[in-house]
């Protein structure tokens, strides 16, 4: 395979289904798990086979939309509260990433001044379908913006998944890269294997190696060793919520590899959609963050390797503070140096 | 089980052979393999078997004792040929820990002016059995220094294991922990998994909790985020080499802790014996840096979760510049900001 054009579909509407990649199974398995109601694919955000912020946006709107479809034909009033119930499982499936939220709002507002329940559902899945599209659009915009600051032959090292999987398609950090390289530039990526999920070994080294983009496997620790001896000219990474002052939650273990780059003078970029940025949080530390299960860390994949009966704190996410953030890029355009004021002009509404 | 006595014998010398813990099997099971020749030793150290730099400098020791026992019986010639076989394949077992070198050359040296075989191989097991009392005294000794370091109710941050299993016994990092509990003080620990071999998780947390010291697992990239919300104290770790500058290699992932610990104001303190000291070496940037298999970094324990024929670099040690260490603790006391000067005044010969 040849060049950058993604072609896995992290998630798609057929048969009046939502599927889902199980991004659990990759890389060792391809395969798609469908959804048929609210509930499903709130337990589906739960459960990480759909993870990265735009991807689980796109896929609480299609997990109202399924709710709605699925109760259409019952009485108003029975559609309602259904509705409102698959509205408040999705809120709560997963609570740091704030695209979820505001896809949520826009499918609430998208069906103001609807009131026959076919007539929501309908205009409900075209909502969906429209945070979907726009979703593809905003990350080829994203990564046009993003890759003129690719130099040619730079080894980029990025963190977690922030590829076409974690979103609708092309990616934020990882389709900054593919732009870069439709652009002719030769990008070669260092991928941090991000424990405890491994987004990072078994997701972003697929998709690129599908791709064809040239992909070296690190563990997470070994990036500041690796930019001490110079082999590191960027640092690329999306987010999951932004507050309004810039500071950017994302994987654990981005906000290190920020410090990291800073005192080696290597750029470090966030590269999201404005549907990231969340203006009701004026700062990092005000950022809910989830923790999961301690057996994501004493083990993996049904293999245990922790004595038993250990304590463990799992943390998923951590925050970079606005200083650190050389820029940020959203479909908007680039922010070098990213502050409060920058980001109030825009992510004001055109 | 209360306090902090470890009872763990990492290696041990028994029936004319050297027993050693397999490290690789714990901590689902806690079983000993017998070497009988420095061929075997070497083996060992290479895989795993035994790992932590003052426990491979005892353990090389043994390993050409064992082989001058094994060969005491051979013609004068035949005895020194194989000899200088054994130091040169126990020295090319591991390039990064200098107590493996260190080691060697107190062998070397015993032996000199020694020339009956019978007599040579009852002088370097004395030899080596000399040097693993002392290992488990420094340890002591190191304990003891820098347990005043730490206030009662410390939450301490640790990296791979710098424990009785890294060295004779008692440990260094976890040495000093251990002291610190002994002198009355409420210490817990968190651990740091330590991909890609999960010292942390196997070894740590597991003799830890042997001796009844609170634990918790993290991954390794969580412990920004957790400084950041002021849950850590301070940060104690062992070293493989320090150099004559005071930079310090130590197992891959400690150097990141350094700048994070630099940014949160926490103190940062490097514990390891005299031995783990190169004045050879001038400067942190020249110390062999041993890079493993790419299998550890795509899978663990017969499980791969990277997709089939990535790439992956594996550099398993980083070096710690002196300047990001708050002190430096030895059996000979404590060195607050060592620098050249100081050590150079340290490791002088008594």
């Amino acid at each position: 395979m040849t060049g950058s054009a993604s072609t896995v579909e992290t998630l798609r509407w057929r048969d009046g289904r939502l599927e889902l990649v199980d991004q659990r199974a990759l890389p060792s398995e391809l395969r798609y798990i469908a959804c048929d109601s609210a509930t499903a694919v709130a337990q589906a955000i739960r459960d990480m086979v759909v993870r990265g912020a735009p991807a689980i946006g796109c896929t609480a709107a299609y997990g109202v939309a399924l709710e709605a479809l699925r109760l259409q034909n019952q009485a108003p009033e029975k559609f309602e509260s259904g509705l409102n119930a698959a509205f408040a499982a999705l809120a709560a499936s997963r609570p740091t990433a704030i695209n979820l939220f505001w896809a949520l709002n826009r499918m609430r507002d998208a069906c103001r001044g609807v009131s026959a329940p076919r007539e929501v559902a309908a205009t409900l899945l075209a909502e969906a379908r429209a945070i979907h599209a726009a979703d593809i659009e905003a990350n080829r915009r994203m990564g046009r913006h993003g890759a003129e600051l690719i130099r040619d032959g730079a080894r980029v090292l990025t963190h977690c998944n922030a590829g076409a999987l974690a979103t609708a398609g092309h990616g934020t950090a990882l389709g900054m890269i593919r732009s870069a390289i439709e652009a002719g530039k030769r990008v070669s990526v260092l991928a941090n294997e991000t424990r405890p999920f491994l987004q990072g070994a078994r997701l972003t080294a697929w998709e690129l190696a599908q791709d064809g983009i040239p992909v070296t496997l690190i563990a997470d620790s070994a990036a500041g060793f690796l930019m001490s001896r110079g082999e590191i000219d960027a640092v690329i990474v999306g987010a999951d919520r932004i507050a309004a002052n810039g500071d950017a939650a994302n994987k654990i273990g981005t906000y290190p590899l920020a410090v990291l780059a800073q005192r080696h003078r290597i750029p470090f970029y966030v590269v999201a959609p404005l549907s990231t940025i969340d203006l009701k949080i004026a700062r990092g530390a005000d950022i809910p963050i989830e923790e999961r299960a301690a057996d994501e860390i004493t083990g993996f994949g049904g293999v245990r390797w922790a004595p038993q009966g250990i304590a463990a704190r799992n943390p998923v996410f951590d925050v970079t503070p606005a200083e650190l953030l050389t820029a940020l890029i959203t479909e908007a355009g680039v922010i070098a140096a990213p502050d409060g004021a920058k980001i109030a002009k825009l992510a004001k509404p055109a």
